[in-house]
């Protein structure tokens, strides 16, 4: 189970089964910025999600990444409910790997093991693009 | 812009407009535990969204909670890939608060104000409980 609770003014703090405390709150002057805005959190899920499943791909094609990083954009209604309407993903990865691969990686997450990209492609639609940088 | 940042492992950290970091990390010994999971986060995102919804929509009603939290419970499909079918949110909020404002906080918040209760609805079925402990 996961509890978010209360801590005064817009601030809540969540703990799930693993135990590390995930902060949130609004900006000022409703909140007093001491956390991510809850929708930043969400994208941040999406993108440690993807990013452990590519990580872990790459590692048995023996393409592990020097770094890499995921830029994620979104676009919503603009009306209530302000649902999620469209995900842009920017896969960077930097070191020798074939993007080839960096490709296949991302689209085995897409599609199939990372359970947040899944959920969300229900309702928005989530593009990607895939950089390698061997530099 | 949201940026997830790989950290070596199976740790990413991430970082929305607001600048606060948000960790996530596999549990061991694929990871190191360093942080929060990515399910879990998205959890709390969703709690923590919603909450200040609540929170908001009280303090109007002059209804502030002495304590509030939310308890999330997911269920995920079996088989890949590992969508959300299913998430139950417990509301427990403490104080002299009506019941019934208590619910129509959380139904203005899930139907209309919550970007990530509403996105997630068009895929996953959320039910919710509400409590008030007014001693």
């Amino acid at each position: 189970m996961t509890a978010v609770v209360w801590a005064g003014g817009m601030r809540f703090v969540g703990k799930g089964a693993s135990g590390h405390e995930v902060s949130m709150d609004a900006a000022a002057p409703l909140g007093a910025d001491s956390g991510a805005r809850p929708v930043e959190t969400l994208l941040c899920a999406l993108g440690g999600c993807t990013g452990m499943d590519v990580v872990s791909i790459l590692r048995k094609m023996k393409n592990e990444p020097r770094s890499f990083r995921i830029e994620i954009e979104d676009e919503r209604a603009t009306e209530y409910p302000k649902v999620l309407r469209k995900i842009r993903l920017t896969y960077i990865a930097a070191g020798a790997i074939p993007e080839e691969n960096l490709r296949k990686a991302i689209d085995l997450s897409l599609a199939k093991y990372c359970p947040i990209a899944n959920t969300l492609a229900g309702v928005a639609e989530i593009r990607y693009e895939a950089r390698v940088d061997a530099s």
